[in-house]
């Protein structure tokens, strides 16, 4: 037993808080489906015990691939329960990329949703550790049946109701592991701690401004960051989940009367799909979305303000619990001319309170100067950092080189103390020397009205080494000319910043968790030149 | 320099953070002074210099005597800043008490207030440990002069502006001696530490509702378990601090209207001098009052809300940061009548979202039936309780047996899981074999329209050992009769419960923060006694 004035953090005592305090409140909503708070602690601990009956020990890796169905909220408290690592895989990636995923992390047990099995059957038979696969019969998607074998019930009937401690005995100890995207080499498995995943709750508890009357809407996947901490943070706050399978804008908007939601989370794309639903329409109530994993357009949150959103832009990647940095609303800004304060807005800001402070530094580690132009890495460190990649302690030096966290993210600071990303580290432009940040570019492209969507890349170009090109997807019943877009944007920024060349294409190609993948589009562009200077 | 995963929690952080985002925001407003973040920070850390300057190194205790002005504010940043140990001492003690203090801590430099020096001055020469005392002059009450020597500008000069890292290398490091009002024996020093009072902070932000937007006036003393964490709370969330000399109803009227307070905390002796000032009316904007020290009462909870206050209910001890648990409001309490959700409101609940759960236990620490009425010791574990009583193993083996710490507060456990604090273990009426709840007649008491307050204690019966007394202060122009009073009682609880006699007072007999001294009332009814049975 540790010292009396000790309780090691850990998200596990937020269920176990709020099963004690609001006991009837509903925890979970889903279609028809209701759980509360007693009962989602009751199904916890009936699911830890049927894990521990699975075979699984203190520190084993427990795989889930589901989508944002209440299995998958149990997931984030009964596997810790266990005193195991939850690894919640993306549900859209390939066989191979997951056969890849449960092997590194030596997953034993897989659950998986049904209509997920196509994706895990042709590897199945292959897979060095996983003992057993539990299916997940989501009678929204059943799948076709191919899943036979354990399914959940079974599991559940190996689980009893006893009583296990919400607690943890370190606090330092593994929660989870999340695997990169990996759109550059193997995806890296992100250790978060039950410390980081508590003080990270309590941030975004802060900072999105969270209350014990929370609605909070499953719009951002749970096996992207562990949801940003938020299966743990309205858990914390007594809120109520709304489980979502699929990201439709009409369904979105249905739950959010029908159950008055507060809070939802999600990238820039998802804010558009919600925007452009065909039931789009002003709010009555007020409903906050956190955004993060692309920096939002101007545009976009201006659009969104009008509609009665309240935007929290914050910035972070995996290897930080998701956010790390939030664009610290100021109250001078009220006085901004609304396309002024949506260009603020825009930043990626400042470490959120439970962070230390992010800086943006040169390659000796310097801190660049606070002007907003000079470009340099943004760093990180403390208690919403990874623990490390797992097992790959090679990766984990190279990214906490000098102490600090590598995001490989540039950015500016400005004379405000907010930081701005400017380009991933592999995507900026080099023309003529200088540096053009693709974001800058596309954020300019993007203010024209036609334009729903930009990506910017180099590509090649014998005067200038590199100039941008954009690839634009137009607003429906909208047109714009290539021409037309380019004196557009050389009235914005300046003009050796103009892309050279405007592709207008149907959609852009993104990651499962709605990045665009530039590599593609280099890939496509790049493919004719004999000398080939990115990855 | 530890991992790049782990920041050692500290409150140092807080005014680090906002400094650094809200450098130009009102930190700190005191009459016609304003101190913005980034002012707060240079001040915070010239005072720290000046105390490493006045000989003061790591570990040792710098006290304090001020009543809530900036100074005071400031010490709970620049004293563990300069990596000292902060003890705040309360302004209405005697000399004798001071000095114990000062000498039990070790201190080795006093700050105090010019004009709380005649409490000093007749035991200067005595002290044991301290080797410089510096004076605080503010204009406000400047004092008899008599305060000659180092003024608080001479410790200004040693020091400057060279940034000092707001960070500790040990979170568990001791950052706070808070001595207990020692109604029974000696004074005891109770300490904090850097992880817990950070925790608590966040706690105090989440429960209290604090949002960026948040103007908290000072109406509880800092010098009180240091405001119940709130300097560091409401700094992490970058709010304004209103700082408050004297808590008087006018000036806090005043002050409410003039910076548009939306926070304040205080006992429900502060509440009542609210209630009862005369500038007293209805709120035409949101104010959140935070109360414990005593449970309040259903009726004074009543009257608040009808004139537009929130009441956060919390309890709580010097022991526990102040406040660990919470009256948690439930939406289901909004359809009960207006009396029996004050009834619901007067309980003192459970943990907050960062404490443990609270128990309610036998002698044999065993938990008592959540039946309402079988009483039991209120007992507390985890990051918000002390880490023991400074330089006192014995009384900390004491207060830690079982490892719990003890309150010494008797309760019930509700069926809904709150807790209800039925008496001090010493206070308690034991009547025919039967425990009678003082706070219960007191609240039965009080329920009748022409009293304010009320005060019970058990005196002396031959039948029945001891029965309880009533002591009443009535409201101005309302009078009433003992039998009255007693009939009234016996209308709303068990009839054995109803005092055997009422005395009619001017006033209560109150500690320094407020709590009605028992003892004092005690001690009067048993001096005739030959076998006095409790201390």
């Amino acid at each position: 037993m540790t010292a009396v004035w000790d309780t090691p953090l850990t998200p596990l005592a937020f269920l176990r808080r709020s099963a004690d305090v609001f006991p009837d409140k509903p925890a979970v909503v889903y279609g028809e489906r209701r759980l509360s708070y007693a009962e989602l602690a009751a199904e916890t601990t009936r699911v830890a015990h049927a894990l521990r009956g699975s075979g699984i020990e203190a520190g084993d890796r427990v795989a889930y691939m589901l989508p944002n169905i209440p299995e998958m909220l149990v997931a984030h408290f009964a596997v810790p329960l266990a005193g195991a690592v939850l690894v919640a895989i993306n549900t859209r990636l390939s066989s191979q990329e997951v056969r890849y995923i449960l092997d590194h992390a030596g997953a034993k047990v897989l659950v998986i949703d049904a209509a997920l099995h196509p994706t895990v059957a042709p590897v199945a038979r292959e897979l060095k550790t996983v003992e057993e696969i539990v299916t997940v019969v989501d009678p929204a998607n059943p799948g076709d049946g191919s899943g036979s074998g354990v399914t959940y019930d079974d599991l559940l009937a190996r689980g009893h109701d006893e009583p296990l401690p919400w607690s943890v005995e370190d606090e330092t100890a593994c929660i989870s592991i999340n695997y990169t995207s990996g759109t550059t080499g193997k995806p890296k498995g992100v250790q978060y701690s039950h410390r980081g995943a508590y003080l990270n709750s309590f941030g975004e508890v802060v900072h999105s401004g969270h209350t014990f009357d929370s609605v909070y809407l499953w719009t951002l996947p749970m096996f992207h960051c562990n949801g940003w901490c938020t299966p743990w943070a309205v858990t914390a706050i007594g809120g109520t989940h709304v489980c979502l399978r699929e990201v439709r804008g009409d369904a979105i908007w249905q739950l959010i009367e029908e159950h008055r939601v507060t809070h939802l989370n999600g990238a820039p794309t998802v804010v558009t799909t919600i925007m452009r639903a065909p039931g789009a329409r002003e709010l009555d109530h007020a409903l906050t979305v956190t955004t993060a994993g692309a920096p939002p357009s101007p545009t976009t949150i201006l659009q969104m303000e009008r509609m009665g959103f309240r935007i929290v832009h914050v910035y972070g990647l995996t290897e930080t619990y998701g956010p790390y940095s939030v664009n610290q609303y100021q109250r001078s800004w009220d006085d901004l001319d609304p396309e002024e304060r949506a260009a603020r807005q825009a930043r990626q800001g400042v470490g959120m309170v439970c962070a230390d402070k992010v800086r943006v530094v040169d390659t000796e580690m310097n801190d660049v100067p606070a002007d907003g132009t000079t470009m340099g890495e943004v760093v990180m460190r403390g208690n919403n950092v990874m623990l490390g990649y797992y097992d790959d302690p090679a990766a984990t030096d190279k990214a906490f080189e000098g102490g600090w966290f590598h995001s490989g993210d540039l950015g500016v600071l400005h004379p405000d103390g907010y930081i701005e990303l400017r380009d991933r580290a592999k995507d900026v432009v080099v023309s003529g020397g200088e540096n053009i940040s693709t974001i800058e570019v596309e954020q300019a492209v993007v203010s024209h009205p036609a334009v729903v969507e930009a990506a910017v890349i180099g590509v090649p170009d014998e005067e200038w080494g590199e100039r941008p090109k954009a690839f634009v997807v137009l607003a429906d019943g909208k047109s714009a000319t290539e021409d037309e877009l380019i004196e557009h944007v050389k009235g914005r920024i300046a003009r050796y910043k103009a892309p050279k060349a405007v592709e207008f294409v149907e959609e852009l190609p993104k990651t499962s968790t709605g990045k665009v993948q530039k590599f593609e589009l280099r890939e496509k562009e790049w493919s004719m030149e004999s000398s080939r200077i990115r990855g």
